[in-house]
């Protein structure tokens, strides 16, 4: 269940030294000036690099609350639990953040086949290929076998 | 050798349809409003997690030309090599990118002992602890051993 009055404040400390942000046990995340700070998201099994989001507080709060990964839109500008329309949440393993508090990452357990809303396991199916100087780069598709058909999950 | 006079425009292709952006071999990276383009950075053997930071358009060039991590720091407002100082130069195995082109992932080699300016091999040394509803979170280190001293290394 998800509490709809969680204080932030309760859940979050206030940004101190950076000794004590670097080095301390106090869990004070940096949000930008949109109020967002950017999640890494991993397979807590095989370590793949499943994709990368943002969340703001309340997203934060409500991960951290219900153990399953809610996340910030930026360009539907909405609260947006992983997994509402396709049915592929993200369960929470454990969450890390960096040395200065303004990067998290999740180790996540996938309910479902693909954290990519294009098919794939991942949104990083694509490497960048150089094709020499003052030369264009392009994209060679790597990984990128589809798992989920993403007009059935999100109809057309 | 990094060219001084690369041109970002015959590097990077402009942005096109979602279609293209997603699906295609066009090379389109989008910047933020302060010209800024998150990097995921892993070990290319291990698949650990090392760091986030942020490259703009010239870092990303120089990455891609010279082979080794360039980054632009936000609190410095300047370029950076990383490892100038510390000796720990990324070598870049890969360089992916996500479905939507605004997050890249670095596979990379360490030159050095580790890539957090703590002395860490990651950033990420600590994991958030749940004490209870309404209760300040709390962390706890996790893989924090120190893999050189950043006072020997950075200097006082």
């Amino acid at each position: 269940m998800v509490s709809e009055d969680i204080n932030a404040s309760t859940l979050f400390s206030s940004r101190g030294s950076k000794q004590e942000i670097e080095e301390g046990r106090a869990f004070a995340p940096k949000f930008d000036a949109d109020g967002l700070i950017a999640c890494v998201v991993t397979d807590a099994q095989s370590g793949a690099l499943l994709m990368v989001a943002h969340m703001n507080a309340q997203a934060l709060e409500r991960t951290i609350e219900s153990g399953e990964a809610w996340f910030y839109s930026r360009s539907r500008q909405a609260l947006w639990r992983k997994g509402e329309t396709s049915g592929h949440v993200l369960r929470v393993a454990e969450v890390r953040v960096d040395c200065d508090q303004d990067v998290l990452w999740l180790r996540v357990e996938q309910a479902g086949a693909g954290a990519c809303h294009t098919g794939r396991r991942s949104c990083f199916y694509r490497a960048i290929v150089r094709n020499g100087p003052d030369t264009p780069l392009t994209l060679e598709f790597r990984d990128d076998e589809r798992v989920f058909d993403p007009a059935q999950v999100y109809g057309k």
